[in-house]
């Protein structure tokens, strides 16, 4: 059994959240339950150092949306770092109004600002909402659904923006090379569980110098793998089952 | 893009109803968008007819327990035929009531009854409904969490029975030998997806001489792949991915 702590890079509120929290959480592989060592570099910066990681509906806000939603002026109040250096959530939440007037109450906002307002959502969410939302990776919301963000002080309403986000994997560029690919490449997530193992293709890295190993996963997907029970996650190369015949 | 069809294999009610059902739909694989031709079996009975199922939440009913639900001398009454032949949605729903009193309001009764009651929840359903509750295979309810069942004339306490049914594909005889497997192997079920491909590891085999060749997988599972955008579905024997040098 893989070493599992629970933390939360995003919650929402209302009935769920206590239960969407407990889906909200990290998965490290360890492999062997091998342990980051002194002089072996830093923390996520190896394969043996995977974390698996559910983000559950969250929004990005720009600086402008900030002040419309909770007061001219206002700035995000951090509540709790995340995995990846400098990105933390937010104690303001919003509710998203979508379509025939149904609401998201609580949907955690995310920081820091950015240049414009994002909102993602897992399938199951969408549905709820009734938004039809395209498969997008981050920054890539042409043409995407809009809808209305309600705050404690004004509304917003986006003309686009909801995005279900595309899976992906951070990490630094020693780990792009010690897996062998780089910034932009495909790779694969198997999680394996008892009686219950999933493997993900289509897994974006997404690479920078500083970046801790991490790969984030929506809520659809870390229910339909069951991945607080999983016993061994792994990182792949998209094509490394065709030649599995050389292990 | 592979010929898709939607169908509702069990439905739902409260405000997702209309939302589940549109993600309750077959995804008929084709393989080239070969139909199935006069002379070459039935209809699900081989690879190329491969019919992909997605069971959004439900429950089995014993008889008893459809006459204290529904009132006595009751019996279910067919909505809507499965794809598999004799089994049917019902008319009838019921609510489940778990801990802490949060419910699921309405969840669809399927038919015919069975000698002992169980309900089929994905992890989603679940997590809103406060049940902790394992992956079994059908009938396998032993040590599982039970519920209370609510119908119009009646109130059913179940000690066990509430499962997320494991992902499985019926199939019969002829059609194991085309794969070259037997009732109670494993098998993968590979959905492609433009940028979301998954494949489900763990998939049981359930032959017999009559079934026709459909995969059952629940809503956490359908919506992580996003089985309606679906371009190619292809089941794979378990160890396939090992020998695929051999391409």
């Amino acid at each position: 059994m893989a070493a599992a702590t629970m933390t939360t890079s995003a919650a929402t509120g209302g009935l769920d959240r206590q239960a969407i929290e407990r889906i909200v959480r990290e998965v490290v592989a360890a492999q062997g339950s091998q342990q980051p060592q002194a002089g072996q570099g830093a923390v996520g910066s190896r394969p043996e150092d995977l974390v698996v990681s559910i983000s559950a509906r969250h929004v990005h806000l720009c600086d402008k949306d900030v002040e419309t939603l909770f007061g001219a002026g206002h700035t995000l109040t951090p509540m709790k770092d995340l995995y990846q250096d400098g990105f933390f959530a937010a104690e303001e939440t919003v509710m998203i109004l979508g379509p025939r007037r149904r609401t998201l109450p609580t949907v955690r906002v995310l920081g820091p600002t950015r240049s414009f307002s994002q909102v993602e959502l897992a399938f199951t969410d969408s549905i709820s909402l009734g938004l039809d939302i395209p498969i997008r990776h981050s920054g890539k919301i042409e043409g995407t659904p809009g809808c209305v963000l309600v705050g404690p002080r004004g509304v917003v309403e986006l003309n686009e923006g909801v995005i279900r986000a595309a899976r992906h994997v951070h990490m630094n560029l020693s780990c792009c090379e010690a897996y062998g690919v780089e910034n932009g490449d495909m790779m694969k997530l198997r999680v394996e569980a008892a009686g219950n193992t999933v493997v993900f293709e289509d897994l974006l890295v997404r690479a920078d110098e500083t970046s801790k190993l991490e790969v984030h996963i929506d809520t659809d997907e870390g229910n339909a793998c069951n991945l607080d029970q999983a016993t061994h996650v792994e990182l792949l190369k998209q094509a490394d089952d065709e030649c599995a015949c050389s292990r």
